[in-house]
């Protein structure tokens, strides 16, 4: 992963980073990375999955899934981390073996799912660490009366992963299903390099060792100044053009197939950043599409965000056909991945032109080796963001409130937190 | 469609809106819906979109697209409010003939696409209002190639939406192409409810007389009063919101076949109301999924934000099966929908326990007339901020440095401002 700042500089943007600036927060970047090294080496909750390039075990994932392996797709049943990070995987790597997520309770996307899917080849991995999220157990009720329904025997397409307790873990004992163990002290929002990202990948044919020698690779690059780390220099100054306001990031991979990889990094990002009436807000966006929608806010509107532009140095590209229609024979000739190419940096240019921050995030292509990279280098720019902003990176209680009110509203228990609902203040216009 | 301003009240959130506010702001409303009457008596340019449940016509789309009736797939090439509004559609409404969009031009993501579709059996839909959109034409001859290779007659199988001028209107001539035209006065972002976004639902076999119905009844609802008015209520009250420090609007739908609507109107608020240094930004969001992710960020964050939670009142239901799993009990006999519901109103009052601005709207169900409605609603929503902010709301000027940036980089003429991509400051790390 290469990051450069060059744009967040204040001699381009406003708000922009001066070189004295940088330095200053170097030093604390100095002191930040040797709390998250402590934390590493004594395993704690959150700091451990900076630690999963090591502590993963893709054999043991690879066995669990063997008898998966003809699968004609993949079903993972999960919320939230138990499913962004697989379906970034999923979304980003070309398979034979499609992957689908059940990640969401709307019926009618659930029943057209269902219907679709060949059920007696599907793998189905049920993905809930504590074994009670209701939204992803109550799916897993009805794809298992489906298989029912359809006469396949749902025992023999369903493993689990979950932690050592809990329901899911419970039912794998008693039925007898393959279970893998989600790693303690990893948030689910962390978790794409554990058994909880990688299992899909596996099932998929995907080198889930290059993914992790990808991120060891990054977790390499950690050090103690942000000049010699671009996870620490990409965490680093998002933080400090927080603080000097751009309350927004815009997250803008110039490549489709790293989409979801935009929504993995808005949950790692809100979740962990979001607290204490603090923490930037992520958005996300797509090049070169949204240069015809978001770009002229991005670029004329207030001076409240920065943008992120993604993209790989190689693609497999495609020649755009010679043409005679006028206007156009410049295109011809060209590819479609020099326009892409010529619009990521016009756009970067646009950007710095009109004086607002953004930053350049590269890789090499887009293979599991630089996805190991990218990923791991954005959670260590999280963590490091973190300590930087003081807040409690691994934690999320604000997501507790709803979930109580929820349940009391379905009848499983009294909970205060539903009353609050019936109260609600009312203004109707229609 | 229907709002509930209740939790966007003083009395619950900050910011928020006192009564007092928002009878001051209705005599702004007032003036503002008579400018608007006026735009649309005169057909002004932008205005004009709000005419289009009168002046469509469907019956004449029905009639270009009749010879792509027995089309398995119906490809649309288009980018920005070009694609969104028949993605929008084609998303949130069932059909047999599926709809796929070439709206980006990374190369992996063309060749995949055009490797898996049925060729002989598509029907493509060039749309460009100039006829000389860089990433539209690439695509389109990319397309065209493909379908030669194929050795399917290209012309045969496609159809053009385009202005009365340019590149494409010729080749449509020269090559006897069926044509629909692009209405005047109606920018991309509001076409939806042209033939640009029509004629790809019509090949769905969607309703499209019911989708402008509805549309037409949201338009009857527009009034001289915020409190008479949905559309209005909700363009009003984010323009106050955000005046108040409400610089982000989180589109959250509780609907899987909403997710594009969330993207479309992303497009419509950034495009349009994102100039002079101002604009609230739009961020996407999806219920009950998002709530495992950016609802920490929305609830204990900074007071920054709006979130505009969108449901239907009825869905098609799915039962969740009876169950013996501890503490799961409460779960079975309730169905998908009960949950969904659940989760929204307990997403809705967490916000609002912690004093966070939200806005609730809701439609009858996702079906033509209703999302008739919902996009309609949301235009004029977006027409009254314009108005309020006083920005003017249906040009984009900050797209079009990029466009000559990129076009100087190919090859295509010269252009100062690729000279600028030449000189970027960079700050490399790796």
């Amino acid at each position: 992963m290469r990051v450069d700042l060059g744009n967040a500089l204040s001699d381009v943007a406003t708000p922009g980073l001066s070189r004295e600036a940088l330095d200053e927060l170097d030093e604390r970047v100095a002191d930040a990375h040797e709390r998250i090294q402590r934390g590493r080496d004594e395993s704690e909750h959150g700091y451990a999955a900076l630690n999963l390039p090591d502590t993963a075990n893709p054999d043991a994932i690879r066995r669990a899934v063997e008898p998966f392996a003809d699968a004609e797709a993949v079903l993972t049943v999960g919320i939230g981390g138990s499913a962004l990070g697989a379906a970034t995987l999923a979304r980003a790597l070309p398979s034979e073996t499609d992957a689908f997520f059940l990640d969401n309770v709307d019926p009618e996307h659930v029943t057209r799912l269902l219907d679709s899917l060949p059920l007696a080849d599907t793998a189905v991995n049920v993905v809930s660490r504590s074994g009670t999220t209701a939204e992803t157990l109550a799916n897993f009720l009805v794809v298992r009366e489906a298989m029912d329904d359809a006469g396949v025997d749902w025992t023999d397409r369903t493993f689990v992963t979950t932690g050592e307790e809990g329901n899911l873990r419970r039912l794998a004992e008693t039925e007898d299903l393959p279970a893998l163990a989600v790693p303690d002290g990893v948030p689910g929002r962390f978790s794409v390099l554990s058994t909880v990202g990688l299992a899909c990948a596996a099932i998929q044919g995907h080198d889930i060792d290059a993914i992790l020698r990808g991120a060891g690779d990054e977790a390499d690059r950690l050090a103690g100044s942000l000049y010699d780390s671009p996870a620490y220099a990409y965490g680093a100054a998002s933080y400090a053009l927080e603080e000097r306001g751009a309350a927004v990031n815009a997250m803008m991979p110039y490549a489709e197939s790293l989409e979801t990889f935009a929504e993995w990094f808005a949950q790692l990002w809100a979740e962990s950043l979001g607290k204490d009436g603090r923490g930037q807000t992520p958005a996300r966006a797509l090049g070169a599409t949204d240069q015809h929608s978001q770009l002229q806010l991005y670029r004329a509107g207030p001076h409240d965000k920065m943008v992120t532009l993604v993209r790989p140095e190689e693609r497999a590209d495609r020649d755009i056909p010679h043409t005679d229609l006028d206007g156009l024979s410049y295109l011809g000739g060209s590819s479609l991945g020099d326009l892409l190419d010529a619009e990521f940096e016009a756009t970067e240019a646009s950007l710095a032109a009109a004086g607002q921050p953004n930053v350049r995030v590269e890789i090499d292509r887009i293979d599991e080796r630089s996805l190991g990279e990218l990923l791991y280098g954005m959670e260590a720019a999280c963590v490091l963001y973190g300590e930087l902003a003081g807040v409690k990176t691994f934690t999320q209680p604000a997501v507790e409130w709803g979930k109580k009110a929820a349940r009391g509203l379905l009848g499983g228990g009294d909970f205060e937190e539903a009353d609050a609902v019936a109260e609600k203040t009312t203004l109707t216009v229609e």
